[in-house]
């Protein structure tokens, strides 16, 4: 059964997957596009952003697996035929990964983690003694899929007070967390110190996070956006923090990737970033998943 | 009742701890040294290092309370009257703040956020896309009271497999924890890629973690020292880093502290010192706890 694999950013997926298919799934015949010579025998294709015809001539094609947490680029795929399963791989380990990012992240606001590197590189010894019981930061998950009960549960056995949002009503629920939807936004936007985004990308949720939706925040409030680029309107979030309105923002993704060199959120204090690495697929946990679905088909 | 409060290096305890007194335990009278004129009336002591002659006189002191997660000081103070039960709070809250420190600088490690904090000054992206998995990381957490259990279920929750040591078998057991008493030392270090240390300080615990300890982790091993000063061989952890056995530590608290400026560990790369900040406990909390203890004596 033959299957294509594309590059993703700056990623290459083929060196980093095919010994993996080759070790756990040798009934799949992994190819990258030039190595296909009828594209009417590919079966399935792996990939995160695909150009816009990689899916031509693929009248065969049984499934499209995403590389990663969204499936947004490959449905805006003008090639994609119709019909097609596209399948986000929901990984239980990438979504423990999205976990620790998080607690990560809450911690580095909410404990003063900035100003202690800070300080370690003047060799200055000073203390924040008061204020570090996580009863002090109520959190709040915004998207509420697999990821976002991975981070609630995380964050709970850490002692945080957490939320949760999503569109539409939670089933089954989490214990333990506060659940808002639909209208609930503005008060699920009012109890939340720290924001955490995990939304995908969709029409709605394109440029959601802007000046508007952070003033909805309790003044003081962190961001931590680990969603999709499309979501933070960055001048907005700039703004916010210049006024003091927000205290500071952990990033992962950004509108533009990667982010240039000269982007003013590199430097900006109260801003950490990391290069969109919240979570990666495992390949191991991928390659399973892969293999037992197209071996299950008819 | 009368109690007295001490200093505690460079915490003012008797600022921090006065206002919540007054507000939370009035029945109870908060002194400072200097205001108590007769110690034969003091009940009860609040302190962390006491002086040598902190409880001279003291011939009606019922408890004496630590502003901390430590006794030692308290137990090893000449003038402390014997047969007084020397209290450790033992705050659920703080035990939490504990478990957030050790989640963070797990994810420093494991995360490469060191190597992502640098590239942000320089604006640079640049992404490590393996081994990103928890299920890489085996934390073995050295010390298993209640706040080496409170550290374990964080971890745990964020996906990592953990054990834990502690010199006699733990009852009751913690599910999902890999436990190791007694001469199981050397097993449960060789299995161990990231080790947190919170073993109380005593003679046994005093200089353990020298160069032969730490040659018994894995090569590549880290440590988080978030136990006491005094057992962590710091030259001897110096070398370990140097020799490239260890890939990385994370230092809440120091042979000396605070921690000299001119101090190597400060600037020695792989090394996140933070001022003896993993937890400190909250007002609200411990003085609510001394409180039912006073009033409940007879």
């Amino acid at each position: 059964m033959i299957g294509v694999v594309t590059t993703m950013g700056g990623i290459d997926l083929p060196a980093l997957y095919r010994p993996v298919f080759a070790e756990q799934a040798p009934e799949l015949d992994l190819r990258t596009p030039d190595e296909v010579t009828d594209p009417a025998e590919v079966a399935f294709v792996f990939t995160f952003r695909p150009p816009p015809e990689a899916f031509a001539g693929m009248v065969n094609l049984r499934a499209v697996f995403s590389a990663g947490a969204g499936t947004d680029a490959i449905l805006a795929c003008p090639s994609l035929p119709e019909g097609v399963p596209v399948h986000r791989v929901e990984d239980p380990d990438q979504a423990l990964q999205m976990a620790g990012h998080a607690a990560f992240h809450v911690h580095w606001h909410h404990r003063n983690m900035a100003r202690y590197v800070a300080q370690q590189a003047r060799g200055e010894w000073s203390r924040v003694v008061s204020g570090l019981s996580p009863t002090h930061k109520r959190v709040g998950v915004l998207g509420f899929g697999h990821m976002g009960r991975a981070i609630a549960k995380g964050l709970m056995a850490l002692g945080y007070p957490v939320a949760g949002y999503s569109r539409r009503a939670l089933d089954p629920p989490e214990p333990g967390v506060r659940h808002f939807h639909g209208e609930g936004l503005d008060a699920f936007l009012d109890r939340t110190d720290i924001l955490v985004n995990v939304l995908p990308l969709t029409d709605r949720t394109r440029g959601l996070i802007d000046a508007g939706f952070l003033r909805r925040l309790p003044e003081g409030a962190a961001l931590i956006h680990m969603g999709r680029g499309g979501q933070v309107v960055e001048s907005d979030l700039i703004g916010a923090l210049d006024a003091g309105r927000l205290s500071g923002a952990s990033l992962d993704v950004f509108e533009t990737e990667p982010l240039p060199p000269d982007h003013p959120l590199w430097r900006h204090p109260g801003v950490l970033c990391t290069p969109h690495v919240a979570s990666i697929p495992e390949p191991a946990f991928v390659v399973r998943a892969i293999r037992t679905r197209m071996l299950s088909l008819p």
